[in-house]
């Protein structure tokens, strides 16, 4: 079946809000105080974004579910036709698919304020409260951390193409196990943006909510999970362009 | 192959004694004294929610498996014919689906506190025990923690109707893995009821049952878990009214 | 394809040596001392009892993989009519199934004490070794065990034959999670045996191997995990034969 | 489709590579310091692994993702004709699998070691950092550690060539359950290499390095790890031959 771009924009932001509610969600239940998750372990964390994934692809099946602007790069650098069926890859539609991305996460990390408001209320530093909307690396060094959401995102972008030779009818499964992977062994530096929106929608509703004690928006770092992930995600498209055949 | 409305209640009482029995299972496993499971973590109970509505599906084939008052809400809202083969949804046939599901999850939770009767002899506070059958939240704050229901039942029920739209033969497991995402993500400030038989049911359960040392049932909070689960699975059919076409 | 009753038998010694290979490998490796995964908790625990399950229900593919004295009793009371294509249900099938199993369960103790031979050597008390082989009550009190055994069992039986019901392919992955949901939902209080072959056969290990500070084989506590998970899975084959049809 | 053997070798360094990009990924996040995964259980560690071989497998679609010399040498052991549709079982193409196996292992160790370098700088004693690469055993014992590798790898082989005889559409999802399962219930004396490449190709990379800090890169154990699950695999493939028919 076949959408206009229309479709597709609000398809990806709704998905992307989904993404972003449920990714922002157990990050909120594992380093907020008082919650039923506290101190859950990373595993809990791992699953919790898996499932993001898992539940925003499957609202946002009329767009493809790229939910992810290193996705719809990689899938631009790959030579795809179409990001979704009846929606051409044209730099208009790219851009309009990033921009409904990060206004989905923004949206979707709103909701997960709203979600753990009472948690919110209760008092932690600053940092721990904008880590439930952006990544931040364990140890900071700008050069490293990009390479590490460079790699990450390499893997998720090409092993995303790669599926499509191997035939099955799984759904969204196989793209949430591959993020729990991709979590488990590639997040320990940088807790894995490996998605531009996911830190930068959110990292927006950071600086606009009013959230109590809030401390810095951390804009300093923000570029490291923008550019790691397109430029991982590209090369991704590049190498499956001639790999994947 | 259709069924009739009395298949369906049968179905309903099975598949949501099922649902509960495993359910307030892995509640008692994790945090009644001297469980093998003792302490054993977030993510192990919401796998044990997961697989517990894994199970009640598969059992609950002849009603469509909602196992909820907020899904039956949502496929209500959403504008469905049928709440399973052969069943049309009509006010009478929902009202008969929801007293099943409250019977189930009262059944479920007796067989549960049978399946762990010596641990329930053991000494622990009767809010402990009480976890065990019904929810209760971190930070009592009726408003909030009914917002944090009313959107995780959305997520629930919106994405389970999304589902629909994505082919695949997976049986039950899509919708575990909704519900052990949903948990992870947005069951840390009330506890995940997201279901008003699995709350109410058990309640029920907890004030009839002989249960040594038991505290306050907690009606005061009861609403909570019922009105924000029907509130959000019913927005839930209504965005999906209009948006999963 | 049909297969003989010697098929059949190898086969469910195949698989359950499978089973019990990697199921009593998941117990050695989280309680026997120095191992990696020492303390590795509960959910570790069910994962690899369920994924012990799965990778003997695809070595069993010529026996129906039954793997369980109670399942084979279960699919006896519902009234099928073979154990697996060209196998009769009979009692002389029957009996060959079950000492199969125990045959099975008791060689694929004794491969994992051999992958475990140097942690064996280490100091551990006896009960620690034995429950390694065989399961022990969190609380003894021989009838509660017994209805906690019951109970889960005809879960476990219960549910397996309402796979049957919808339609999916999907290979050994439901019984897997099937398994690791009752493990984390049930198993608190007697380390859910759920299968008479399981706990029995390797007792019988236990009895004979050279374990070095091997303390009692706890015949006393035996006959629980054989008679509840029989009675369990009858009363779930019987109830089958009248619900799932 | 047919595919060339330059195809299936490119496959494999690939393929190899993924999985060792991540499999000694999530060993650097559980046991480097400051990783946000640090000391985060053995069931994330088996996990990763498991994933790390999902992965892989979907990047080897065009060499039958064996990614492990016991794989291939179980195949060839079991009679097959075909590593992969086109390239036919030899001698020469077996070396030449083998060799890419252990290449890509080499090249994912790497870039492992890229993913993770701020971590690596840190301190931290040299037994540790090898263990991002290669395994180690908890008890020093060359036979048995031998045995143990030996065991689990007959039943990584064994279980892979058993799928073949169930038929379902998952892609890659039964071998990352089987691995995660074998990882849980046999390797806690080793560690489970269970892959001589997995072993082989990072030790080299560890030789060659420059890690801060290094230590041995212990060359005495080295030979465990191979030839234990090489014996396995053929074992396994032997078997099969007479009962997987």
């Amino acid at each position: 079946m076949d959408y206009t771009i229309g479709d597709a924009f609000l398809s990806e932001v709704m998905g992307t809000g989904m993404l972003i509610l449920l990714g922002a969600g157990v990050v909120a239940n594992v380093i907020l105080p008082k919650n039923k998750g506290f101190d859950g372990g990373w595993l809990l964390i791992n699953f919790g974004w898996g499932l993001a994934v898992f539940s925003g692809v499957y609202v946002a099946y009329k767009s493809g579910a790229h939910l992810n602007p290193a996705v719809t790069m990689g899938i631009w650098t790959s030579g795809a036709e179409e990001f979704a069926p009846g929606v051409p890859v044209t730099a208009a539609n790219g851009f309009l698919y990033v921009t409904a991305q990060i206004a989905g996460a923004a949206i979707g990390a709103a909701l997960a304020f709203l979600a753990y408001k009472k948690h919110f209320d209760e008092d932690a530093d600053g940092a721990t409260k904008l880590a439930v909307f952006s990544t931040g690396p364990a140890i900071r060094s700008y050069g490293w951390n990009f390479v590490t959401e460079a790699i990450a995102t390499f893997v998720l972008v090409f092993v995303i193409l790669a599926f499509a030779k191997t035939p099955a009818e799984l759904g969204a499964i196989p793209v949430a196990l591959l993020v729990i992977g991709i979590g488990a062994s590639l997040g320990g530096p940088t807790g894995y943006a490996i998605n531009p929106a996911r830190d930068f929608g959110p990292r927006i509703a950071h600086a606009l909510l009013p959230i109590r004690g809030k401390g810095s928006s951390d804009w300093a770092y923000s570029w490291v999970p923008i550019l790691g992930p397109l430029v991982g995600g590209a090369i991704a498209g590049l190498v499956a362009s001639v790999y994947i055949v």
